[in-house]
């Protein structure tokens, strides 16, 4: 059986572990691919910088055309990460009729449908299990195991820095700079956290995911998209108080003519199967007509998880190569889904108002709810500030039109008797979660 | 695109969603397999017999040879369940050069490695994602995700009967009979329990996924296997005393030179994540070196999800049909393992001894249990029954042999200040659990 050859764009955390389980496990990669593979070729920004993993068979190169070009090599492995130039190295890949293994979530969700539609034009493949939640095997599960299902809703817990931040917040009570402080110290955060904290990363994966689940182009840019810095440890005490958790959570829905796609903070049932998601660790629960609830749970992200997804497609390419045919995904994802409005989205909601401490408050608040036809699920009447001479009040409401929600908002914050709404989220009432 | 024709054995709860979905859902069928797949021919054993779905444009027939012998048919469908003469219609469909598709444990566990290399000899698949965890994708998890991952464990609830019994036993203080009775009124346990209850169906499952797990041929009749008819409501109370719920466990673990395969029940940690899998559902954990820990969750069982897992298997099945390729699995399956001998493996106990109320008893029990090498982890002195002026110990062990435990099982029933040992159970402690 003749050696592919593979060339790896990237040496960096995942990088390092994909190289070392093809160069120290070629008897294992050799054996399930029915073949020798050979790690040919790595690009790098500098080959003389120190690794904690140096390839021992492959060459060190600063020039992607290297790679890019080399017509001696079988299979491109981008784990470069963000945009450019990754994204214009896949295409390079593709173009010269090298399949392609990658882990950008970013190209994917951006570009994901053109990339493919450019492999089917070449007759290649384009791999990116490693793209979404490291090693737990979602792309493949909606590509291939749920095929006979139309499958409704996926709701995940996707991003592992925020939602180590939010365990301790809840946990610890801790306030969001010092969670934030923790994941840095121990690695779970970057230094500029962006990303992570204000959804990002939670948004492409969700893309990603419905455009396999939904059968559609999706712009990941349509999705609504809210972060967890506003978070304050008061709200996961009174969460608590009435049975609830929160995470930072990514939703997905089809509803025929539109999607519904967000990515926010949420309140979810403590009951529920994303309330047991603790530390950097993700889940995500997909809704099929046939297979009814299905729960895939593992480490989203890191190098180990993220090089298992990343060798295992490099296995499964090489095996469906020899045998001299393709994977390509069979669903159609190029025609275009519109995502809903986040105005027109229905969920129930939390909110924590400051109010005056004197009778009549409830009644106001609840009239400008009820004008709207938003119903109140549950109120908290809670601590006083004395030296303000305020009391909290919390109130979950029953699903509602995100658009009357925030027409109530405003409508609230306006009130001569509420001096503030410091927490407005959304909630998963039980009736729905499951 | 050539009509591929299937037929169907077995019209059962299972055969009724699958010939369902293929006659109903003929254009997501089509879409996704690339062309028209046509529900030709359905094995019955009576044709007249009521039926909550009857094929609109199948034939029934009660000849198997109608489909295993008619070169018109591509696909068989084996739903039939047992060993007889589900096993022998699946060699003969093999043997006709066509592709099966069977959700059938039995088979499985015992023929699967040699189904497997009679198909690959005459060049067709066989695929079996419904013989595991219903709708849960476990086979294709093992068969391509974790191909780059040494797997070393799987700890899994995987009996959907036997957990929907224990669930209500834990959570009711429901005795054993009165749990089961339930379970057979809301259908979720047959009039003849013993095949879930006595743990061959999970054993059969447990030996499906180590033998794609660990790559080799395993005996299921050599696993390990103790049901749960002997669980008292006692026990789930004192186990959730000492932080621990007790669940069917079905544990694997490759040792390198022998696999461990056991199926009892087993006091886990609160913190674990099968103590949260409730009712009916399944759930399995692997550990694989480079993925980590990850879980699978879902309904194991029921007609929906197994057929979304027949019917995902026959649109992939038709797919690669279409590319005139296989997806046979790519590791060797027929390297026989040795099951490593129940006396040989570590496991901690829990010991319910009825006693003699007097003093000195705990130092008699823990001699002969430190006479053996086996070590206290906790002990709880338990309610007086007074009428026998016998009080009730219940001793949780650190891991030890099992050969040890059962000998220290046996000197502790001969003591005389001992008067019975109402329960004997394996516990997983916290530190070897994840």
């Amino acid at each position: 059986m003749e050696t592919v050859r593979v060339g790896l764009l990237g040496l960096g955390i995942v990088g390092s572990q994909v190289a070392e389980r093809l160069e120290c496990q070629r008897e294992l990669v050799t054996e399930r691919t029915g073949g020798p593979v050979e790690l040919a070729r790595v690009l790098v920004r500098d080959a003389a910088k120190q690794r904690t993993y140096l390839p021992s068979g492959a060459q060190l190169t600063t020039d992607a055309s290297e790679i890019l070009e080399d017509p001696g090599i079988g299979v491109v492995i981008e784990l470069m990460g963000g945009m450019e130039p990754a994204r214009t190295y896949i295409e390079r890949a593709i173009d010269a009729g090298k399949p392609v293994v990658t882990a950008n979530k970013e190209v994917m969700a951006h570009h994901g449908p053109e990339l493919l539609q450019l492999a089917k034009r070449r007759g290649v493949d384009v791999y990116f299990e490693a793209a979404v939640g490291g090693g737990i095997p979602l792309i493949s599960t909606f590509k291939i195991d749920l095929l006979a299902n139309h499958i409704s809703r996926i709701q995940a817990v996707i991003n592992g820095t925020t939602n180590f931040i939010i365990d301790r917040m809840a946990r610890d009570g801790a306030a969001f700079d010092d969670a934030l402080a923790e994941a840095q110290r121990l690695g779970f955060a970057e230094a500029d956290p962006t990303y992570d904290v204000e959804g990002w990363d939670a948004a492409f994966k969700l893309t990603i995911m419905s455009t396999i689940a939904f059968h559609g182009r999706i712009d990941p840019d349509a999705v609504y998209r809210e972060g967890i810095r506003g978070l304050d440890p008061v709200d996961f005490r009174y969460a608590a108080d009435m049975g609830y958790a929160i995470r930072l959570l990514a939703y997905a829905r089809d509803h025929g003519d539109e999607v519904e796609l967000r990515v926010h903070p949420a309140l979810i049932p403590q009951s529920h199967l994303l309330a047991a998601v603790h530390d950097a660790y993700n889940a995500v629960v997909i809704e099929g007509d046939l297979v009814g609830t299905v729960l895939l749970y593992g480490q989203g992200a890191g190098g180990r998880p993220t090089a298992s997804a990343v060798v295992g497609d490099v296995i499964d390419l090489v095996l469906s190569m020899r045998k001299g045919v393709d994977n390509r995904i069979s669903v159609d994802v190029t025609r275009p889904r519109r995502v809903r409005p986040i105005d027109e989205v229905r969920t129930a909601a939390y909110l924590r108002l400051h109010v005056a401490d004197r009778s009549g408050v409830l009644a106001e608040v609840a009239k400008i709810l009820g004008d709207l036809g938003i119903s109140i699920s549950a109120v908290l009447q809670k601590q006083l500030i004395v030296e303000h001479a305020a009391a909290e009040l919390v109130i979950l409401t029953h699903p509602a039109r995100e658009g009357d929600l925030r027409t109530a908002r405003e409508r609230l914050t306006a009130l001569e008797t509420v001096y503030g709404i410091p927490a407005f989220l959304r909630a998963l009432i039980p009736e729905e979660a499951m």
